[in-house]
């Protein structure tokens, strides 16, 4: 099975989507936050890409949430940011939120067009690699796997890198992969024993830290603590269980 | 010193330029054939970006040799490819070549309002560094160092990030850098001790072995073989002995 890896959202490179499933990962803090809305009970995530359209939307659904942020900061007028901690069974249990992100959207939007789109962080990995075995046994005519890494502000990040480098190493020995899937698995190797401490040294660890969400990166960095399997169904993020 | 990493020619994000120095790397092959040809006594290298320039300033300048490729391989017409090895001293010495490339062209005039710009491959890493470090003594309102890596067709490849850290590795420790120079730095220190076998598995390299080009291959490899220090001026590529 062929996994291609994009570096992110704002990438010159998609590769072709038909007949391909596709993983999205923006781990400080988009795909985290989402994974961590839906196991508090939230009924779904619709991404959007800009804060008018998120406002307009909610104008035409009052129930919804607003959710999102800008420079790594709660949007003005938004009930939630983009903390997992925002995200708690109280605020969300039971709704729909509207969430709008710099990087997590904009990645989502560029691979909507595949088969099934998964939601990945470090918090749910594993899961998504069952979910994707599942899959594959059920669509034998899937030619591929594309990993979206959300990246900051259309750059490489390594947070993001290092998820996708975990997700190849789950997905095991019979896959190929792209130079940027290479690097990711190897990158993955040298920082598996430390994650937090490569993530917290990174440009978004950095700026997370500086921004007072230290809470944010240690949860963020945790790999696996989740079993939520979020997807991509008419334009929302959802958690079908069972 | 502040060095970024960018991972291709097309990449949507350029850091500012103003006050900074700029090194282009495209190891298969641009970059590594430029520094062949000045080492072989060409007189400079035009780089344009399409066929058409190319062919318009032939017409302009009857003396000038055509060189370049398109997927690999030597464009119809033109006097030479992108392999090193057509760029004898026979053929080159004492004359101009205009260069047109996928990604190598295409990076340097990503990056040619920079201070400086140098043409850097893993023939010449080296002796780019001490340039590098003479040019920041002479000039000490240099605000940082933008590293360019061309990449395949808009992608993040392994050679160009691997050359990319080995100049971080080789500017010592009192550097910092963005994530991909981070990620480059890690992955060159894996590889080191392997170069050639870790090049030949990448992408780029497969697609050459494949086209018959293992000797270019194998050449683009070998490390600090060349004193050349190639730089941008006046819109060629020149070196200045001594």
């Amino acid at each position: 099975m062929l996994v291609e890896v994009i570096p992110s959202a704002g990438s010159p490179w998609i590769p072709p989507l038909a007949d391909k499933i596709a993983v999205v990962i923006d781990v400080f803090r988009a795909t985290s936050t989402m994974v961590t809305a839906l196991a508090n009970g939230c009924q779904a995530i619709i991404p959007v890409l800009t804060t008018e359209e998120a406002i307009q939307r909610r104008v035409d659904e009052p129930g919804l949430l607003l959710g999102g942020e800008r420079k790594a900061l709660r949007i003005e007028g938004f009930d939630l940011g983009n903390s997992p901690f925002d995200y708690t069974p109280e605020k969300v249990g039971g709704k729909k939120v509207i969430m709008t992100t710099t990087n997590g959207t904009r990645a989502i939007r560029a691979v909507a067009e595949s088969r099934q789109v998964w939601i990945a962080s470090f918090l749910n990995v594993e899961s998504i690699v069952h979910a994707i075995f599942r899959y594959l046994e059920k669509n034998q005519d899937i030619k591929g796997i594309v990993v979206i890494c959300a990246g900051s502000e259309d750059r490489f990040d390594i947070p993001d890198t290092l998820c996708a480098g975990m997700l190849l190493d789950k997905l095991g020995k019979r896959i190929i992969t792209n130079d940027l899937g290479r690097a990711a698995h190897m990158l993955y190797n040298i920082a598996k024993d430390n994650l937090l401490e490569m993530l917290k040294q990174t440009e978004h660890g950095r700026l997370l830290l500086s921004l007072g969400f230290e809470k944010d990166v240690v949860y963020c960095s945790s790999a696996n603590i989740l079993p939520i399997v979020p997807i991509l169904e008419n334009s929302e993020i959802i958690w079908k269980t069972g």
